[in-house]
């Protein structure tokens, strides 16, 4: 049986500046030193108990970003914004500073003077070094850095040794991969699981789920489900359970901080918007009506706000309507899923879990591997999984 | 095994010139004509096909109402008020008139100058009358009238023998039962499946209960859920699977037509209200704060409008906020679930089911019997419910 | 003094068939004979009791559809939608006929055999008919259908002995105005007044402001007011005079019907947009973040709901929202309005008004000759330019 | 002509401890240094540059109370809840000191040990050690405190010489005027200008209009608008102009901190919400149907949030509706209108206005001496009010 209290697990993130991933960190530190309860933490409830997790305080927080904004400061930002109260980031001051000094630079994956094969090799080093230096069992790399454009597909993300052979071909400035996905590669070929929280393409890429099972590594993804559409896949079933007729559904996403300002430029609204829509007719079983919207607001900051529309038909040819709006805070959702996350892929990789977890579609918009969308279908399948960790040797 | 199609069900309803029995006789008429959908139905859809139900053209209608406006000209009302289709009411004029020809005044249980025992003895001869005259298999009775105040507990209630003696010593004017009650005696005491679909009294007496099983018939109740509560067994569970906070739930009921007048009367308030929010203490584990309000809104008509506040808090603190509203028609809503409930229990005391139902806790606001407030959850019990039902002999 | 009741007045519209055109004509019809209240009619008010206006029973209808239904059956059809009550298509029957036999194909204005010069002189030998058969004392032309792409500017519509130039020297299939504004140059020409009710160019144009003074014939526009422009005009003025801080406003348009499909498509979202954003900015005198989105839902119908959501600031700092949801019959909203336009134009007509008419800009989304966006503001110009028309000779 | 700047003005709050007065006081001490801007505050836009009122810096802060909690520690409170900067209550402390040093603890009001008679005299001594011991001009009484039941008229209310002699009467322990007209009392007598922020009674009875007249005392009140009736207060002139028919208006107000739990108990909410609903009906001139609630929801802390409800009528009895939903800071709403109201009474006091300033209605929710409600109009009202001001000697 695994010691969980005495076993580190590194956590790595794509985008370590950033909102979730500074709330993630600030949280955990919190958390370990009872400043903070763990709301919003699903791993915490009782039927996770006995899953065998790496604890909170076991985790370890590095990762890449090109934002150079130390973590303490940033830990500041979010209290300001009210994302946290005022006094945590003193309280955590330490521990973010230490995750900050493993924060590097990132740049490699953006460098256009080498080629793809040589970022995969300095992006690997980091993570050995990481994981060496830290003495820890594996190291979980998380992808929550900005969404990326969808790139059109390229006949070398087919097969592995396709891709392998277009990589060793690579120049300088030529794209084989998207950032995102040219970090899984790197996380799965280095042996550590992955999750994509972001809607870009990440391990979704037939030749990177090959080699997830042939390197016996999990992976997880994608979108982090945080708002209008966790909302939306705890309603359809109510909708399908009741044989209401959904004629149409609309929705609004007014989104603040960096995350707007990405998604609301037209080539991202697709990936974003097109993962939103998925969820809508896989669960219906008919195409529905309506348009989905993301707007930045930036004066929203890290809160955003959802307004959905439900236009249906019952009895007798009856019209009726469902709104509801979805005031959140962005951070405050995913960054508990995220440490969720972090913890679940550590304890399916030590319990040799491989490629696409799609037991985890409880977390996301777009559940890979899956097409289940019923949130409460989802989350029983994430608790007999989380049972079946805790009966692994 | 039961041959579905030659069986004939006889449902009675109290109340059966109100918009619920009226849309629910002229939708089983247009449905089995072809002239209208099931939309709204729950069993009709695909995992109730097995379940040996009574078809709805073999269902044969009538009841007591104080109301003589005759079934068609209900229904030409209830077309006008946007419930049905303009043309509907014509279509099933005759069934209607036929229906209409069943419903009997019944004023005696509100005679002030019997006594109960006389009372339930008048209202059992019409049940019998009723079943032979259409040579019916079994008839379901189902409380469809206004929600009446909630009584007083009585110590006679407690047991059957002693319910049996205090109305056999009644006397004209003195209430032993409430009306709700008294028809859930009789129909219980004839051999009659019996439904709650208001919030009154009804079978929920212990000595019913024990009259119920004595007499192997089943009943199911309390309270159909139809708007905001329906809603909340959706969204609760995602509040709790998410871990998030829930501080408050306030919500508002602007309904017309009768039942709104009926249910804004503050003695009625009461027993309405205290339903709606007992689901939601249970379900979260944790006192709530928040009020409920019904409103009367004449101008409404047969529609209604809910809108819910939920104040919950997430990670490290922060305050977030979802509201919805619902804009329902309430008998095109409630008339498919009656017409659901009368099958199911038709079958299930087919198959010998006796007492309360708890597996039906997905249509009620109060299931009886049953601490289950998820939507989803309650589905997957009915679910099972109609598969042990096709499966008995 | 004019004798109000014996004069007789011509309104045609441009879109004869559309819903809103048929609306007011049915309506019209059936507050004469007592079968309908004016509610929704402006100018039924006290305020205007001493304007002279035209009564609605002395209005004659007519106009140009490219739709052949015929205007009884668009009567049934919207009847049918909840637009009017079920009767009443059938009490207006002969007058709607009557109007019916009156509406012009109008594929003149689309002829590409034609040079735009033929065009207007056939249109307007259309208008000249009209008025002497039905020995109308003048004849409003109002402009209620599709919207049209906006068209780029042309050197030619600066001035007037240019554009008359252009059009004299116009092939067929070349396009110097665009519909709408072709419409109003043949009625501003054959000395009608003008309504723009979309927000198409129509009279819009230097050249036919030129043609309109010169003429002596008032115009109005544009683009009717009758949603979220309408709420967001008498929301304005409550931000501004409470002098707290709009950060943000966000709007979401959900639209049935004809006008939802045209105004989705992207090059006519741009001219409809623009104009409601324009009343934001002016009358806060700062620009404010937010997009306006219009989205077409088929299965809305006649109805449309706009959601809109206002972030502002208060004193020192404190963050704070306004959320509305309006949901609107498109026909219901906008025909009294037509009929209230049809009586002014027609009364200022009669006391020599020539050109714009800025007084009117209480009805337009973008009023023309104007910066005034406060609807309290608007109502009181309206209010006293009615004073003005009865005290005019 | 006064010169402005020179001249010293002491308001003195009746709740000196509360959330309003603390961010009253805090807000005009950060405004004066520039640490805050003043968006928010009515009088410091540019129609009312004109009328000589005192300037925020030079408003003297004193005032009653029986909370204890020092006012920098309630700036800080208030801060944390998110109703000021995080750093403001550090820059303002020596201010708000200061102002603490002048608030006592205000009991004589509730002393049943002595008579109503000894109690004014106390208070009253209170008032004119204030204003000697600063050198004001004048001291305006501000009552921000809680609302307090509505008592039952007595007859020496009617007449101010019934009053005195009541009073002079008046035993220990024995009620002649509720809290707030005992204050308001105080005040007029003293020649000070009052002011009526809440619902509760104040200076709203016969005797205390004529003592106001008589002492060339002004008044103003009552029941400041900072949420639903404002929204309402600009929504309802647009149904008016627009001859749209309200059928029904229901509101649902849920309100956290002290305000809240006073309100929602049953015989407060009467006042409340009787004060919400005359505004109704006096603008549209008929009944409208609907409720007005009331809920305190102690999570929601200085927030607050309103959902109304409005079903109309169009054209041809089509139905509409409208909802919006308020979410707001109370406070922050609040305070800069209390800041107004002080600089507004102090000015008309001195340019020799007396007794009820209806001018004022835009500022309060049940203003007294004029039935005018809408928002606009009153704005109208206010400005030439101040223009006034601004001409007078």
């Amino acid at each position: 049986m695994t010691n969980t209290e005495s076993v580190r697990i590194g956590v790595w993130f794509v985008g370590a500046r950033g909102s979730v991933a500074t709330t993630a960190m600030m949280g955990a530190a919190a958390a370990r030193d009872g400043n903070a309860t763990t709301v919003g933490c699903v791993t915490e409830g009782p039927d996770f108990q006995g899953a065998e997790l790496p604890s909170l305080g076991n985790l370890v927080f590095g990762g890449h970003d090109i934002c150079e904004t130390p973590l303490p400061k940033r830990a500041e930002q979010l209290a300001h914004a009210g994302v946290a109260p005022a006094r945590l980031p003193e309280l955590v001051r330490a521990d973010l500073a230490a995750a900050d000094a493993e924060v590097l630079p990132g740049t490699p994956v953006f460098d256009a003077d080498r080629s793809q094969r040589e970022i995969t090799t300095l992006l690997a080093r980091d993570l050995r070094s990481f994981r060496e230096r830290h003495e820890l069992s594996r190291v979980v790399v998380v992808n929550v850095s900005s969404t990326e454009p969808r790139p059109s597909p390229r006949p070398e993300h087919e097969r592995l040794e396709e891709l392998e052979r277009a990589l060793d071909d690579s120049e300088p400035g030529r794209e084989i991969l998207p950032p995102s996905s040219l970090y899984a590669y790197t996380a799965l070929r280095a042996g550590c699981p992955y999750v994509d929280f972001t809607p870009s393409l990440g391990a979704r890429v037939p030749a990177l789920d090959e080699l997830a099972r042939q390197q016996r590594v999990p992976y997880a993804g994608s979108d982090g489900k945080t708002g209008e559409t966790l909302v939306k896949s705890a309603l359809l079933p109510m909708f399908a359970a009741r044989r209401l007729h959904v004629l149409s559904w609309s929705g609004t996403n007014l989104l603040g901080g960096g995350d707007g300002h990405t998604l609301s430029t037209p080539e991202n609204v697709t990936s974003k918007t097109s993962s939103k829509q998925r969820a809508l007719g896989e669960s219906l079983g008919h195409p529905v009506d309506g348009d989905v919207h993301i707007d930045y607001v930036a004066e929203l900051g890290e809160h955003k706000t959802a307004w959905d529309h439900v236009l249906f038909e019952g009895f007798l040819g009856a019209r009726m309507s469902l709104q509801f709006t979805w005031q959140g805070c962005d951070s405050a959702l995913a960054a508990p899923l995220v440490l969720d996350l972090a913890r679940l892929l550590a304890r399916a990789h030590e319990t040799g879990h491989a490629g696409a977890l799609p037991d985890l579609a409880f977390f996301f918009k777009d559940p890979v591997g899956v097409d289940e969308h019923r949130l409460e279908a989802q989350y029983e399948m994430l608790r007999r999984f989380a049972e079946s960790l805790g009966e692994a040797r």
